[in-house]
């Protein structure tokens, strides 16, 4: 029995990440995303997935601290950083700057302290590349801002108003984990060959960069932009179906019901976009969900996260161009929780492959071809 | 039902590789191992893989051309291997160097002439590694010389003797391509959310990495380097075995008899290494499974392909800290060929995992914990 994709196929268990698509409920180590997105910033959920446990006020402290002892880059990370192309792709950028940060001498177990400072490097990483490819000097990180302020500050050079940071802020928790989607799948699986954690991260990062997984919401943006208007969206969305193409920001392999951090994500930028702008977003997203239903009557369909964090990324100031980029500066707690969980009770990841080529061949010698 | 290790799921059909684990054979595209290995070169092979046919004359002479065209790699990354620490793990260098040559503009699609690129670049970045490190400039590919006496012509400064060239070259077609291997997995899982054919490769090479994948040859050596004369070994095997040790260059997880790759490698270390150096291999070879038989009567376990690659690697002047490295120049051909199949006939591959967390918790806010 093939099973091609993997769908429904049952890897390992894992005591981080439960999503029920069915009920549309997604869940961080027992606490559902509504509660973790209202009642927590980012520090506390990369602990929480790191930890199984939410920190104390003093550990919580600490992280921060160290978080931010951690956030700079090498001199000749930014210098390499100058070197490149500005056109160059920020996950192809990141990519190999995580995978040179990673060069080490002797092969190193996953830890924790690692996956923290990779934690704060990466927005460090995006912010320099962004800078350097405007013609604007990288910025140094500023302890006294949390994750999400300093990124901001970082991309930026302004210290965000606090409904910017709070927006960022929520979208780094909502996108932190989601079960086995395929750059965490990707890490644990490099985990499993005892390979180190730095190779973990840059897999997942080679994964994350395709559009199926984590390419979308900069195309989201553009479909936005493009409508302009909310009386035009129907008009776009009919003649975009028409010819065959996807819309993009609706619908997930998993939720039969809607994703509740596109939810969430709404909210968010209910209160971090411009109204005109969210109220077209809502009015795509309406029109969407209405004409979907009639292309495909037996499933509805609904917005997913990228939806929204398109608009959201963008209110914050975020070219779209560093959606993805923005996205792996959250998922690393995810990528990295997962990599401790799967060396803590490994077992080498090597499924197989049904072989349906030709049979008995044998080689004519090259005098004779 | 938890899968875990993935042990038996079939995540596909292919037409490329097939592994008879009970009857101990080995075929890529129809053809026999042992065929291919007495009857062709490399290049050969790795047209095969991609192809799914052997070249003819004037095909063969083409690649040729173009890999040879390809080997140089540019200046700015000899710059970059100059500026790494002379201890600097191969893998991650090897890792950081196809990130940095992947950097692009706009996303492409994995095509041949990719692969063939990265196929001629890979043992110029191992070479000018190796070279750089040991205080010598990089040497230029050459272009008269074949794949394999190319590589060694360049990490050694000679041009190979012929024993010593088709020693190497046989290495490269036996571990061009095996089936789900966690590398060609992870490449496949990558390429499976339309990423690129260097995320692709550069995931591999993270997944090689892992000694309970690539990283075995090196400790192999050393295994036979500390037991020195054939009259010690029993002793020293026995020793590691009773402190809980596994014997390393034995057993394969899926082969129930011999593995062919295994018994080809040993014919080619016969004639390429030290004559004295191979009959210390086959001494232990031969003391190691009577005396694993004796701990392990339910199965017998054999010498796997590392076991004489590491007498081959080292019989042709490869330091041993670059033998996964080469690994990975015979493997490319196999990574890019599976990443070809997929993104033929794509589907995303996402698994799940099963929750077996806490539940129903409640974030207690910040100021009260």
């Amino acid at each position: 029995m093939v099973a091609k994709g993997l769908e429904g196929v049952i890897v390992d268990t894992s005591g981080i990440c439960r999503i029920d698509g069915d009920a549309g409920r997604l869940i961080y180590r027992g606490y559902d995303i509504h509660d973790l997105a209202s009642n927590s910033i980012f520090e506390e959920v990369a602990y929480l997935l790191w930890n199984g446990e939410l920190p104390t006020r003093e550990e919580l402290e600490r992280l921060k601290k160290q978080l931010s002892f951690e956030r700079t880059i090498p001199d000749s990370l930014k210098r390499s950083l100058r070197e490149l192309p500005r056109e160059s792709n920020a996950l192809d950028v990141l990519r190999t700057a995580i995978s040179a940060l990673g060069i080490q001498h002797q092969l190193k177990k996953p830890e924790l302290a690692d996956a923290m400072i990779i934690t704060a490097k990466i927005p460090t990483i995006n912010a320099a590349f962004d800078r350097i490819r405007r013609g604007e000097e990288p910025l140094d990180p500023r302890a006294d801002l949390g994750h999400a302020a300093n990124y901001l500050y970082m991309m930026t050079g302004r210290e965000p108003d606090p409904i910017k940071e709070e927006a960022l802020d929520k979208y780094l928790i909502l996108l932190a984990d989601h079960g086995m989607n395929a750059s965490t799948f990707t890490a644990r699986i490099v985990a499993s060959t005892w390979s180190d954690l730095y190779s973990s991260v840059v897999a997942a990062i080679c994964a994350l960069k395709g559009p199926l997984h984590g390419g979308a919401p900069a195309p989201v943006l553009q479909m936005l932009k493009e409508i302009g208007k909310p009386e035009r969206a129907e008009g776009w969305l009919r003649d975009h179906l028409k010819d065959g193409n996807r819309i993009m920001g609706f619908g997930h392999r998993l939720y039969r019901t809607t994703d509740p951090r596109a939810e969430i994500m709404r909210d968010v930028a209910s209160k971090s976009a411009e109204r005109s702008f969210f109220e077209l977003a809502r009015h795509v997203e309406q029109s969407g969900v209405r004409i979907l239903q009639e292309y495909r009557p037996e499933r509805k369909l609904y917005t997913n996260v990228e939806f929204y964090s398109a608009v959201v990324m963008d209110s914050v100031g975020l070219p779209s161009d560093m959606f993805t980029a923005t996205f792996a500066a959250s998922r690393i707690a995810g990528w990295t929780a997962n990599v401790l969980e799967q060396v803590a009770n490994n077992r080498l990841i090597r499924p197989e492959i049904e072989y349906t080529g030709p049979v008995d061949r044998k080689v004519v010698p090259i005098e004779n071809r």
